[in-house]
């Protein structure tokens, strides 16, 4: 739950406030009960903190049935979210032999996928690509959080130009 | 001290491995003993991990007079800290009217300054200017760790052009 806190950090929040524009998913595949996929909305997130101990509590209460305002969770797996997305989203993998982000042409709503610290597993990133396309932050191996922080940082650049 | 934690997290950790070739110093000015500067080398650093429970610990322990691999603490304070450092680095601010990250040319070793979420002290910010410029992440008000993460990626870009 530690990388899930920071990269839920790093896709949502700003410096006193949050990005209404950004929407995180998380699909969680541990016991007992996978798959749980929870979604988190900037627009409609309220009473929240950057700092491990609320976002633990939150995870929790949403984990056991409970409510908060922009978080919702469903049983919804890995391949059938990206299905589902890949109607609406530009699909983005995240890989090293991507193509280098400052060369992605954006045609929609970007939806960018990420493993945890150990990587995607091969089948899913192999599923994934069948609706989208690598994108490479270059050679660095960054931590997920930091890529999150490093893609919205680009995104924020793009659309000032 | 979670402000520092994360901090510390985006100046020296990548994926599986820290940055050998940063540094990050921190000026603690709370109460009870003001100042304390607190130097983190990537070169020697050891023992780690990326959690805030591993560096409440660690920097509890540096505070309390003992030691670890690759920290060192000392009563340097933040004006004495640039003064010094302006003699080996090029001391650059972040600062929102800056000149652009990618418009800033670098002429040697960059010690980038920020303040926590209040921002740097109006006096603080003036001092390191004699020695140094502004710089801009843009228009996006980050948090300190995510500023430091853009810069961190920013100059990994730069050193493979």
């Amino acid at each position: 739950m530690d990388i899930v806190h920071e990269c839920i950090v790093s896709a949502l929040f700003l410096s006193h406030g949050l990005r209404k524009d950004a929407v995180f998913h998380v699909v969680l595949n541990g016991p007992p009960n996978p798959p749980r996929h929870v979604t988190i909305d900037g627009q409609r997130l309220h009473d929240v903190r950057t700092d491990q101990q609320t976002w633990t509590t939150i995870l929790r209460k949403i984990l056991s049935g409970k409510t908060h305002p922009g978080i919702a969770t469903d049983r919804t797996g890995f391949e059938t979210l990206v299905k589902g997305k890949s109607e609406s989203c530009q699909i983005l993998v995240l890989e090293e032999d991507g193509i280098p982000l400052p060369q992605v042409e954006f045609t929609g709503d970007p939806l960018f996928i990420l493993g945890d610290h150990v990587g995607l597993p091969q089948i899913a990133e192999k599923f994934a690509l069948r609706y989208g396309e690598k994108v490479s932050l270059g050679k660095t191996p960054y931590l997920a959080a930091h890529c999150i922080t490093i893609l919205n940082h680009h995104l924020d650049n793009r659309e000032r130009c």
